[in-house]
């Protein structure tokens, strides 16, 4: 049953440098019901991902901006509680971009079904979904580390960095992570097993990263940019790849950060690629297939930072682009 | 027959920022007689690149640098007028490393022989030569054009830019020069065929560059970096492509130059590698037979920039660095 009031999140005004709580408002709308074509969900988890940052700004991107007055713009997984789609009926799990509120309608375009016997719903939004999969597309289709290479990767106990140095530990590569404090550090060095893990606000943080990487930097996952970059820099082995995923740490610069010097660029013939996940959208059966697996084996572990109620959402939010979150950040409606 | 003396160019200092006539001397030497396995090469032709602005340093590169009182370092055609090697006979026109001087010994490593009826020997310096080999795995393995797609490639009236145009032209895409000055720009536009050259020194560069290239940029060949590199970077397409192949514009800097905005790579998911010619050395065989194809056939165009005499060098060299020459720079000794 729908309750007859839907909560959203909108989009109140467009933030210069860090977003605020003001950007966002909460308000109240009848739920709408399913007109012929169409599906109501009833939204049990919604997604909260560094990408969302790019949305709230009116900048060019590869992606249409989040309107203003609108609910934020968001991936979900949700419950069909009315259906007049001749695909989808009431009961089934879905994953889709239903955005922050708590009833969404959908004419069924980029639904998918889910099987929640298969794997916790929540998981297509994580190890299983999105982040999952841009870890998976970068590492192997752009960074393609070999054997007793050294993969580093920031944000490592994050939804993309968890996964892409559990795939290169898979591959037989030496992977180091970096992350904020402590406690991260040591879930991704005991729990997820890679080789190390270092903390970039340790005073001595370059030459713990130069010490975990004696044999240099192969493969460096770009999600963060910033002071971790230029600290990943010179350690860059000649030839090495970088895929480049993200940069939440220039996400709220209000001028252009210069970017690393060209001249290692050239004389350690290295490779930059930006990337995003649906520039590799033909791999998503290889994904699955393989996640699927390494997940049902054990082989690949995840964690999630789950807080209840939309009323969340952006303090959740602002909390994520500060690295607060712990694991994989998902706002929980519904269960 | 050689002379008895053999005169030299040294490498005298390392430069801090742009080199001068200073950091070079003429000294001269016995000519020296080949020992057992070796040939005396008469040096006919000195190649004059930019590259050899990094050897200059002692900085770390992927090539050593050249020594201190030591002849500086350098590509060469010569005439083979002693040997004591079993593959090689006196009369022979081989392309080697003999560094700037008159004449130079061999072990034979190196050495390739010349067939000087199927084309003039200099041009194993220049369109033949590294030069057009860079061209050629640049802008094919790295750039990958398509037909249609937009080339820009800056230097384009040197050695390697003007085969990278051509190139270009060759595989239907629209080819844009940049060059210095109005005369180097018409023999772009006009002689190689260009679909366009504009004058970076124009003050209306910026936008004269976006006229030539109504559709953006799909492949942008990096040989200079700096100002062109910055006046670039926003016409990119998305997936373009850039291979950086030389920073010629930033030589000289002694403190490293900002790069390009990461922010664009990851948006327009563009792909920039550097490279040197040897990484690819497996396609010299598919380089020779199409760009000499391509020169027997008349579809290939090159212009040389050529001196006389040893002692013109250094100055000839740091021309080369400011764009002075038009074509590849040569330095005659014999013919």
């Amino acid at each position: 049953m729908a309750a007859s009031i839907n909560r959203q999140i909108l989009l109140k005004s467009r933030p210069e440098g860090p977003p605020s709580l003001d950007n966002f408002e909460l308000t109240e709308r009848p739920t709408p019901d399913p007109g012929d074509g169409e599906v109501l969900m009833r939204i049990l988890y919604l997604s909260l991902d560094p990408y969302m940052r790019g949305r709230m700004s009116a900048a060019k991107s590869y992606a249409t901006p989040a309107a203003l007055g609108h609910p934020m713009v968001g991936g979900t997984v949700g419950e069909i509680i009315k259906s007049r789609h001749p695909k989808y009926s009431v009961g089934d799990i879905v994953l889709g971009y239903g955005g922050w509120q708590e009833y969404a309608l959908s004419n069924g375009g980029g639904l998918r079904k889910l099987d929640p016997t298969a794997a916790p719903v929540s998981t297509a939004l994580g190890v299983l979904g999105m982040p999952g999969m841009t870890a998976y597309v970068g590492l192997l289709e752009i960074g393609q580390p070999k054997p007793v290479e050294t993969v580093v990767v920031a944000a490592a106990s994050g939804a993309v960095g968890s996964v892409v140095g559990q795939i290169a530990k898979l591959k037989g590569c030496h992977a180091v992570g970096i992350a904020g404090g402590a406690e991260k550090c040591r879930f991704v060095a005991n729990e997820l097993g890679f080789d190390a893990c270092v903390d970039h606000r340790a005073p001595d943080f370059a030459k713990q990263l130069a010490t975990a990487c004696p044999k240099g930097i192969d493969v460096y996952f770009e999600n963060v940019g910033g002071a971790v970059q230029r600290t990943v820099w010179p350690l860059l082995n000649d030839f090495a790849r970088i895929p480049v995923c993200g940069l939440i740490a220039q996400y709220n610069a209000t001028t252009l950060m210069p970017g690393p010097d060209m001249f290692s660029v050239l004389r350690k013939r290295l490779l930059l690629r930006g990337f995003i996940v649906s520039d590799f959208a033909a791999k998503q059966a290889d994904f699955l297939r393989d996640v699927g697996e390494w997940l049902r084996t054990g082989r690949l572990k995840y964690r999630e930072d789950i807080v209840d109620g939309l009323e969340k959402a952006p303090a959740s939010f602002l909390g994520l682009l500060q690295g607060k979150n712990f694991g994989k950040m998902l706002v929980r409606m519904a269960t």
